[in-house]
């Protein structure tokens, strides 16, 4: 057995209560070991030393080196403390905080075995209720529709099948958003993510100068009540982005730093390197290279409390349903902290996703964040059907390995992107071939989390880095009777209505280079079949749901197909 | 190169911010692995993929089967992103969080290379100023020093020879402590940690009723703010014991539940299953086996609010200089982060030092504990010195496994422990031996953390479990020119004003079944050797600061020596 393969740790991702009573254990051990068993043996702290139960794990995530057993276990009594039970090859082994050991004593367990002392209710992930069955479209304002015509439209500089610049305004505006919720609704969207819509002299608004302001060339804060009461009236959820890490150097505490320096009453909202600030030297911290950027001090607590108030307004004023957070991971945890409290506070179930483009276990335990952007599923997406990089097998690996980065109640809520204002476009990415797109779009709304739409996707829009990701939308361009439209829209459907998509446990394997993601629950069990390895693929489906490139049992390459068994 | 073995996760116990410009990254390798070079390859996440510096990391901890690799780098941008470059037998690996891999493509590593995104300093954790040089002194107050002769003495029932039971009253009280502060401080101690003084009907008062108000066996409120200045007024620290996982069953609060049940605006304080409270059948959920010792239920805001003002009200009004905090493990990460925040807005230098015997690293992340109860070490002492289970090499491993569970900020606060009020006194375990104990006492002394002395080492007292660990201090029993006491006596006082001991950076080996803890500070490096082996061990030391068993360059078995190199 390979000892230095075996991983565990209490209170972590691989040891979490999923409500007051049940607690989910996984183990990591070596891909190559055998083992006969794999057990927990637990009880209640307090007479563990005489009294003990055991309960076996099961085989759940393979990896490239490793592979994860786990358990689930309802407790009677949430003192629970535990150590695993391997046998190997006829030998048995004893894993606990100590490490791997010959032989236990529990005389002495109160030292050394692992623990989770007690469920606390509020330390338990709660999963944001109206997630389940959700497809979110993300909205790029500037670039999606104009609805607005009385505006100023002066500041206009791009149309519609113009390549934009950093520099170009297409004019799209929260009224052109609501002109199209029911083409919205019919699509079978019910979430939206709106990109910033607060006042900024830019055509993305991240550099933000006025919170409390919707931009004028977007609207009013009427037009956004009516957005959100519209949308709601439909089902359709909305999110909207909080530029938390940084402001605009017009804000006007910047302003009043810029001029009085450190007797300024703002001075400690920044990180200011001596008493004035200096535009040019830039000695001031900044997101990314832009010093049109400061970036906020959120050691300071007026500061947070300044942030924490307009993130409250938003929830309270005008009922939106969440916030994408911007540059989070930048951030303090001590922010995000305090922001969850006060805005579940108002509302429990308002949905907090985060940028975040890595790992993100420490802010994802229950106490920041419930979700991210997943990046990482992006990259396995691009890997696997964008660029070629990966077969099925391999993918399967990297697909298990983002599952086992949190607890399975933040996986559900993980926000599954193709792409962003921030990537390419997945078209463009894998070179404009429709049914590589299709099996990636397969893969995002059968994969374990929430699929997060691009706006474009359904033309597809194409488009290398930014801002050439943020081309205008072109609803002209949408071809309703085309296979690909068809297909999306019957995927949106089907992860809009199926319970084995959405709250479903999750199972990946491949076999003969095809990738399979089953989805059980209960008695279901929906199954997306990617095949794009270099032959076709013959197999009977079951009840066959939805596919692109199947014939006569022939899933040839660059094909998909979801088919369900009862 | 086995690569299961490696191992690392950004923002965790393996990378740690411990300045605003400084990272402390450690890298796990395989024990038997041998490396021509580890290196970070680092920069700031907004040009990585064109711009990047390398730094060698070295050996620090080595463990049974694996070795810890460890850099520290002062950052110029705190943006920071990174990955590892392992050579090993002349073939080079990249390790990121997509894993063990052999190239990297940095064009990707905005995807998958590790991250510190932001140093936040708020986030970054903090070490308590006073704590250098203390050592801790634990008092069992009715087990100490009775000093209020006026006061009623009718609930006394146990004399200063006689073995306690669960039920025995020594009489000891805030007064006695008061009268014996000049010996305290003549044996060089200047911390004091007091088990609970507040209203209770037992001896150890673990089960408060009025948490205002210091039991009047104890004593008054004005006495304890007389015992806190006195102590203040002789550089002693003092800390108070705060138990907040549960009450006793008189608090008025829950009176209240057991005469109101669900109907009692106190319901939600605690955990009832059913509407009413059952005694017998204890329906609600208690400490230990405890019926009359109810859990609080800090998921309830109201509560939460009623014990942090406990918290704050002792601190601000009686100056005290930190909380223990019982059963501190059981209770919600919510509340202790919430409790942090406001005892160290009140005063940012309070201890707050967390009963838990296990791996605590997520509460020691630096938003909830500064410190725990260090029963890892004690086990470690016990398995080396009390029962003789593990060699020198062994316990070389155990030591260093600890070291690598938290930020070494948190290993410079840890209360390292021989014994307490919840364990066997470890001169009863060491089978009363005086070389043994002393030996374990060095071990204590010369580890990286704080020293915690259970009252009555200076006999030593002797005592098995609870309740015989808490036999009545008898100062007439102390011989104070005892080569023992005069011994402990000049550890105390080394601790106290040796800089390499409190401060300095700790290396630990083995070497012929002898012990070495090495700590380093500047140019100065002090060295605990110790010698459990079968022989006698000859070695020339430098210049000795203290030993026991050490004869014409011969420490004998059961001997240590303390030695300075500069």
């Amino acid at each position: 057995m390979n000892k230095q393969a075996i991983y565990h740790e209490g209170d972590s991702n691989l040891c979490y209560p999923i409500d007051k009573n049940t607690i989910t254990l996984r183990l990591r051990v070596a891909k190559e070991d055998v083992f006969d068993e794999i057990k927990v043996i637990y009880g209640n702290k307090y007479d563990y030393y005489i009294k003990q139960e055991e309960i076996a794990m099961s085989l759940k995530y393979e990896l490239e080196l490793f592979k994860y057993y786990e358990v689930t276990i309802k407790l009677r009594d949430v003192r629970f403390v535990y150590i695993f039970k391997l046998i190997c090859e006829g030998k048995t082994y004893y894993f606990c905080e100590d490490g791997v050991l010959d032989n236990y004593d529990f005389s002495f367990a109160y030292f050394n075995c692992f623990q989770y002392p007690f469920i606390n209710d509020i330390d338990v992930p709660k999963y944001v209720d109206w997630l389940e069955n959700r497809v979110f479209y993300q909205i790029f304002v500037d670039r999606f529709a104009c609805g607005d015509k009385a505006k100023d439209q002066s500041y206009i500089n791009l149309k519609v099948d113009e390549i934009p610049k950093p520099t170009s305004f297409y004019g799209g505006d929260l009224r052109g958003i609501i002109n199209k919720l029911d083409y919205l609704s019919d699509l079978g969207i019910n979430a939206l993510y709106l990109t910033p819509i607060f006042s900024s002299i830019s055509n993305h608004k991240y550099d933000i100068y006025d919170y409390y302001k919707v931009d004028s060339q977007f609207g009013s804060s009427l037009d956004l009540k009516e957005l959100i009461e519209k949308c709601h009236e439909r089902n359709i959820k909305v999110i909207l982005d909080a530029v938390f890490n940084h402001c605009s150097d017009r804000l006007k505490e910047f302003q009043d730093v810029l001029k009085n320096g450190s007797n300024s009453p703002y001075y400690d909202w920044f990180i200011i390197h001596g008493d004035k600030v200096d535009q040019e030297k830039v000695n001031y911290e900044i997101f990314s290279i832009c010093n049109y950027l400061p970036k906020f001090n959120t050691s300071n607590k007026e500061l947070r409390k300044y942030l924490i108030e307009i993130g409250k307004y938003y929830v309270r004023e005008f009922d939106i349903d969440g916030w994408r957070l911007d540059v989070a991971d930048e951030v303090s945890h001590r922010f995000w902290q305090e922001f969850r409290n006060a805005v579940k506070e108002i509302k429990p179930n308002c949905f907090l996703v985060a940028e975040n483009w890595h790992n993100s276990y420490t802010f994802l335990r229950g106490d920041q964040f419930d979700s991210i952007m997943n990046y990482a599923f992006t990259k396995a997406a691009i890997d696997y059907l964008g660029l070629n990089k990966k077969n099925a097998l391999e993918i399967s690996y990297q697909l298990n390995s983002l599952l086992i980065r949190n607890n399975d109640i933040c996986n559900d809520m993980m926000l599954n992107l193709l792409d962003t204002h921030d990537t390419d476009r997945f078209f463009t990415t894998c070179k404009k071939d429709f049914d590589l797109l299709l099996c990636a779009l397969a893969l995002q709304f059968c994969f374990k989390g929430i699929p997060g739409l691009y706006y474009g996707i359904e033309i597809p829009l194409e488009g290398g880095y930014d801002p050439d990701n943020r081309r205008p939308m072109n609803f002209s361009k949408i071809n309703y009777d085309s296979n690909y439209y068809k297909t999306l829209k019957a995927l949106i459907n089907l992860r809009t209505t199926n319970k084995a998509l959405a709250k479903g446990d999750i199972n990946i394997l491949a076999e003969d280079d095809v990738l399979y993601i089953k989805r059980k629950y209960l008695n279901k069990c929906v199954t997306l079949c990617i095949n794009n390895s270099n032959k076709d693929y013959r197999k009977i489906f079951n009840k066959i749901l939805i596919s692109n490139k199947l014939e006569n049992n022939l899933l040839k390459k660059k094909g998909f197909v979801i088919y369900e068994e009862v």
